[in-house]
């Protein structure tokens, strides 16, 4: 699948999963309709990744659903997925390249403009722009670096790559994201820790798909 | 390098190292003869440790000290390290081999005969072997858990690899794990802590040799 087509993304974290695990909700979210799944599980140790990566790679293969795993090349060759996404902090873009092939997606995080031009320059498919609206995954949020809609469209003109904006979307704010450019959003606790993970993400595609088809018919 | 000469391996880790990086321990471990080194750096970034390891790469070439990366083979690979060691919790040795190839290091830490059997059958080239003596490496020591030279011997007979010893090994107590049948002894804090990193790779090395020397001359 090509990136330009990651509407619904999701990323996984079990830790912020009540009482289900990573592949339950995966299975919910191909039921509700995601288009790609990254593994992410930050924390978690290498053998359990690579063991909970090799049933994610079976079931999203099935379903003709693209599998990211995030950091970690290693495990993405081993599981056989289709990319890895990098952070500012993990190998850079050219290293993942080189190591998973020219057919590989490489995904990055980027929350400037520099940044975005930097990954694209270094052979990126796709950015992560956030954290658009903040985030209630991570331990400290931190308000102060949300870059909210605008930044998201700041780095669309940038590039053209394509981008999905990732930190405290829901199917309520998915809209404005769309808006400003991206191809998608995604996801942890919109779906993770959803009351019914397969009805939050066909909520979060339905907005997104709204969203591209009114500004279509604008243009 | 054969792992059976591994004699005198070092581990790094530059957050127990006191005031020094661990480029400078590992040039200094050179100046004293070691002969590989291991780069570990738990909970460092990806990043920082590959481009730690390209440095470190580059002094144990010149040197012709073997090079292994920890847990990480996309790492290793992006360096163009010797190998990759694994623990029980990281890739499953067997998957390290596969990304790796047949000419590359694969080791593997053991503290049982049948984890040592398990990675002998499953491609190891070495075992680490520990905690031999406790640690002072990791936050919160469990010396009930020390195999001590006599599990160290019960592996040497029940493998045909290569054993290094490591935890809490010094130049004072190597001499039981090399006469238990271990081709050589690991150590972070022996190296990395020493007010002179080089003379305590030195003493390290000349009671490995010795003692290896003293067990030919009686056989």
């Amino acid at each position: 699948m090509e990136p330009s087509n990651y509407g619904t993304y999701l990323v996984t974290q079990e830790s912020l999963s009540p009482g289900r695990s990573t592949l339950e909700v995966v299975e919910a979210a191909i039921d509700g309709g995601v288009d790609v799944v990254q593994l992410r599980e930050k924390g978690a140790d290498t053998r359990w990744r690579y063991e909970l990566g090799l049933e994610v790679r079976e079931v999203t293969a099935e379903a003709g659903v693209d599998l990211i795993v995030n950091d970690r090349v290693d495990v993405a060759e081993a599981i056989d997925a289709d990319g890895v996404h990098v952070g500012q902090s993990d190998l850079p873009v050219s290293v993942a390249r080189e190591l998973l092939g020219p057919e590989a997606v490489v995904g990055c995080s980027a929350s400037t403009v520099a940044e975005a031009e930097a990954a694209e320059a270094d052979g990126a498919d796709y950015l992560g722009v956030g954290s658009v609206y903040g985030t209630t995954s991570k331990e400290v949020p931190e308000p102060e670096d949300d870059v909210g809609p605008e930044r998201v469209a700041a780095i669309a003109d940038a590039v053209s790559i394509p981008i999905v904006g990732i930190g405290g979307v829901t199917a309520e704010n998915a809209g404005p994201v769309v808006e400003a450019g991206a191809a998608g959003v995604a996801v942890i606790s919109e779906i993770t820790a959803a009351d019914d993970p397969a009805a939050a993400t066909d909520a979060l595609a339905s907005t997104v798909e709204r969203t591209k088809r009114q500004a279509a018919e604008r243009d």
